[in-house]
């Protein structure tokens, strides 16, 4: 047992299978009171029976707490992220990464609403997850006691679950008698499926896994066109209607569902050390994605978009590590907002079988000069001579490096 | 005029209006020898026209040189860079930045080998090609003159340009009378559109730009199956099939092109300080970004990634902005190169209208473990209870400052 | 000549020979009027004879322009620059660098007070100054006409500057005669001498260079000891004493300077492609640089010093090439000034013979846990145990990597 | 037991107490055969004792290996580091890190070559040492066994030490009797300090504590001048005489030692979390540091050398983390041997009171041109009027930005 002497423990609860049976583990194991949190982030299941079975396993009507946080999630965390253009390893737009912290969050502030000494969570000690939650209570809570059941017990096979949830009455919703096929983690964001059959990194991922997006095949033959306005980096509406953070999410992740935009298979590096291979669907985000690029491509000066870029990969893969309540990330956070300051205004989308393709931005803060980059005559707005001085020093730690004998650049 | 006494020089001719007037504008300017260079890069254009007009305009047999380098750009330019997984500005294949370091390394051996003084170019003043080409110049021979008609002489509209041509016999294709639409550049790799109608980004690109790809919606409805194989970083094969490099980049084009993709439309920021808007289409090229990518997924280590990751910015920007031959440039290729000493193997992949689907990779070198990572019993290979220790001591410095009073990582 | 039409020009004026040749070439040249702006940089030079200068140079006495911007020189640029740590190619205090752009804002606002046109400075077309001069005004008025006197007039050698000069009437100081054996730049921050007898690189800088401190060797023989107390990343007093940041600075170029601190001898690169060999002094900023790291070493989280070292040499980059009034120096400064918030507290230090000493430091923000490092009993604090976790993880892919083949971290 | 069933264990052994007692802890505690590898780093202690106390507790003639690694440890490890300037935290010239992979390696040799399954070692589960053997350790030899006896047994205080000690007759030195007052290790680069008295970052260290080098107040009153020959970014000679590397580092120490140079005193950032203060003396390695830049400032390019910088905050943070044997630490490695190959010439110092005055520098590979850079008539090497162009494109994007009302760089 790697804590003792818990008196109260906030369960990271969505009223499945598993988290049930670690809050029954956890009422036999440390004799503690449990409290349990779930939280809407948009995975899109009703949240009425995780009360009722919470109920029904014993807690209390008053350490039961149930949140819609799908605002919070979008407006704090998807957005702040989505305006540093990240992506984990060139690709993975970090759906499963970003709504961690969250989560993390609320547990500790109930933990210090409720007087509990102790959190929980459902993660596994191979996976990202339980760094992810771990590292956001300790920097919220730094004397908090975490308990992460599936370090910790033997019931180390599904027979033993079972065996273990069936001897504490835990009921067992039939689908899942069987194990299932591959796991899932969903939000508002993206959906992501890993493991068992998708193990192998060779073989196609099968149809089933699928379950945000139709196939790029089904969508329809026509593009449908949007616009997505924006404001100091945020989106802040579609075709000019004002939505809120989540409602806008919402939105463009049905676009991309039917339009069958946002699939990931993917084989990425884990904090933990190995690599894995997951299966991501993150229809509004990718469309996000594309837009805020497009937006920013007219609205920031170069050198700004050149040091984010060049920020990118490090903020990434402090999200997906798990460091979002870190300073080191609160700092890039600080520099990425202060450069969006001017990201405002419309872009034009088609969206069609899977592609996301820019037909337009336009911007009251453009920096993009017609004046200057025109083929036409410019009226003496650029100075073509300016070049060759621009070029001749440019070039002139080259020359006197050729002089010296390393020509072509030689080092 | 910039420079003075030139005696030879090798301008780099297409054959075309604007290189056939720049070649006699040399003459009479100048007064000095012409020697002219035309390359096949894979543009797609016949070379014997070009000879013939040099010809005509008064070039010597043995002053006219024309090389077929589509070898050697795929090999030595292309296939490097792809190392990298360079993207300019998030997104942006490089295609005409690549090729411009080549004809001016070709260039110069020709100097050297005829004897000549100076160079020239056909390049506007306000581009980024006038940089790359001369920066290629001078850190090939510092002692070069380098001869910029664009910036200098007074041909400044199509107007004057034609009269010219018509005082000089210089003959006019019909389809030149008029103003082309918008300026093409085209290469192996990549083809590339901008100017005249395309200057409003607001404003979506008519199908007549895009010569290289079919539209998505004209793509099969089903999706084209292929394999790629990968040796120590390079695509050495398609579908079990040893291929030059660029014959393979050929054959990579053509199955882009039929499955609509490569598209891409940007506003991006040109070195010499303003922003302009491309459309680009590379086929072959974004097949093998996709299939690198995955590739390099399984078999390199994870911080060898994002090392590389962190830097293909910087790499990215040293290719656009011209410093191809730049002692910089070839530090950071040798670091990319070591990189890639492992990434051999397949990547299969689906072309579906304008989407490249990677399906499955697989290696001899592969890193991925899957009994590390198996969501079944993994027989000890990994001790889940590690992590608590991993967590612990990677939250250690935020509880620390937790404690302080800057908790969630207040800075 | 540059530009044209000039109506009136403000003109960086310093009183000594070479300005006050400008002044009146300015006037024969663009027969415009001239407006001089003379600034107390701290450079240690009376400003009372530049005034009469100019009068006696047909200027009008509301042309004349004189300020003492020391405080906002050492409070708005020095002290900004000191919280990134920032050094030059890993040396460097950027003593010159980090007095052109408040000059340069200056002329600025006064060319927008008087309605001038143009803006007019004495630096060389060889150096950096010319660039942080003119990317300041260009920054800051787009529309400002650049008078580089140096690029472009005939008065190359100094015979012809005399004889200018006794054309003119310009008075000639008796010592200015004979030509200066070094160019001198000097502020409140440091002093840098350059060129002539300094240009061969292998010369050791006779004594007469160093006008700042004295010779190590002649200093005290006993350490001077000091305290500096910071806020907030500023120095904000000396031995317990509050004071003003230019009162400060100049009590420890006092301080260093007595204790010959602060000499460097350096060849740089600079920005227009050469390089050169400055002899700098800047006896309090060294001190400075050595207190603020040794505070941060207390008060910054790991990564936020990590991060901070990381961005800083392209931060002094910004600062030499003459950026300060770009976004991106602006955006790292956002970053640099978010981790300073908790970097108070007192550094005590030693200065002798040319070292700056740090004896102890200490802060109400620190994060050095002493509870936590202790050799002696920690009381659990700390888990030694977490460690085998801690290093097994991050051993992982090392270990995975080495299982196929890539030993000792083989790429 | 965080290992079980070892059958064979390759000690570190120093001879000293701490590791004697190990020794016949894992006697006792595995019932293995200990095998014991004392090295000679240049720590300045006699490895003759070593050997009779291991024969004396036991450990059988073939079971002891001891080692002369000066040349190699200075050779392969030290001279690669300062190729790159690596300093963790802008300060610390990484004396212990550097030492720690060597160890690492020569362990798991000899545990190749006598067939052992387990390697150990005496570093606390506090400190960076232990992270440094281990990862050593495992990347390559990833199924060896570690055994950290620090992190596992009850020895938890001096006196249950001591009682072990006296119990399984392991003769005590004297001096050893009491505690010492820090904790110290040396190499033949540093020597470094720590724990119990220096704990407190507030109290000046005491001059006891200084081993390596005098006082710089007692060093001579006049300074020494040397020169230091390079070769390829190697040190190869001293005053002209060619040495090999550990008896070059050797010499430089002695002068290093006698002009009181290097003493640092620092407050750092372990790796397992915390700050820690220690105190180091790296003679030698300071002197040869700043000779090392001398000499780069004018055989290395500018973007080389600032693309090194660029680097180098992270290659000495994977140095100081232990990730010496890592594929990311060879990447960076192959880029900074690459960046060397021209780095060759001469360099003379001034060495007095703790000072290392650069006074001269000289190399047949030298960029410097006196010819570009002169104050007098270049005779047109440089075209001052290139200057104007450089910086009116370098401007462009700002004025831009400040017709679009983001005056002064404002993001």
């Amino acid at each position: 047992m790697a804590v003792k002497d818990v008196k109260k423990v906030v369960l990271a609860y969505s009223g499945g299978l598993d988290t049930s049976v670690i809050l029954k583990w956890l009422q036999t194991t440390y004799r503690c009171e449990v409290v349990t949190f779930t939280a809407d982030l948009g995975q899109g299941e009703e949240l009425g029976p995780a009360r009722d079975k919470a109920l029904m396993l014993g807690i209390k009507e008053e350490n039961i707490f149930i949140d819609d946080l799908r605002e919070e999630f979008t407006r704090d965390f998807v957005f702040p992220m989505f305006r540093a253009n990240a992506l984990y390893e060139g690709q993975y737009l970090l759906g499963t990464s970003i709504a961690r912290p969250l989560i993390a969050k609320r547990q500790i502030e109930i933990a210090e609403q409720v007087g509990a000494d102790a959190v929980s969570h459902g993660a596994t000690g191979k996976g990202n997850d339980q760094v992810r939650f771990e590292i956001g209570y300790y920097s919220l809570k730094p004397d908090v006691k975490v308990i992460a059941p599936w370090r910790e017990w033997d019931l180390t096979s599904r027979t033993k679950l079972l065996e273990f949830a069936e001897a504490n009455q835990i009921p067992i919703a039939k689908d899942k008698r069987g194990e299932a096929p591959f796991s899932v983690d969903a939000n508002l964001l993206h959906s992501s499926s890993e493991g068992k059959i998708l193990e192998e990194p060779w073989d196609e991922p099968p149809e089933i896994v699928w379950q945000r997006t139709i196939r790029p095949e089904d969508a329809p033959d026509k593009a449908t066109e949007i616009t997505i306005e924006f404001e100091r980096g945020d989106a802040v509406g579609i075709n000019g209607e004002r939505l809120s953070p989540a409602t806008l999410l919402t939105r463009l992740n049905a676009l991309g569902r039917e339009n069958g935009i946002g699939r990931l298979d993917l084989v990425e590096n884990r904090f933990v050390g190995m690599k894995s291979r997951g299966c991501y669907e993150t229809p509004g985000g990718t469309i996000l994605y594309v837009a805020h690029r497009a937006i920013e491509s007219i609205t920031l000066d170069r050198e700004v978009a050149h040091l984010k870029d060049s920020l990118m990969p490090k903020y990434a893969e402090l999200i997906y590590n798990g460091f979002w309540f870190a300073p080191e990330r609160r700092m890039i956070q600080a520099m990425v907002d202060e450069s969006q300051k001017s990201v405002s205004g419309t872009v034009r989308l088609k969206l069609y079988k899977g592609n996301t393709i820019v037909t337009g931005r336009q911007s009251p803060n453009s920096l993009y000069s017609m004046k200057h980059v025109t083929f036409e005559d410019d009226q003496g707005a650029y100075d073509q001579f300016d070049a060759q001085g621009f070029i001749k020093l440019n070039a002139l730690r080259l020359r006197l490096g050729a002089m010296a004998g390393r020509k072509g650049g030689a080092v």
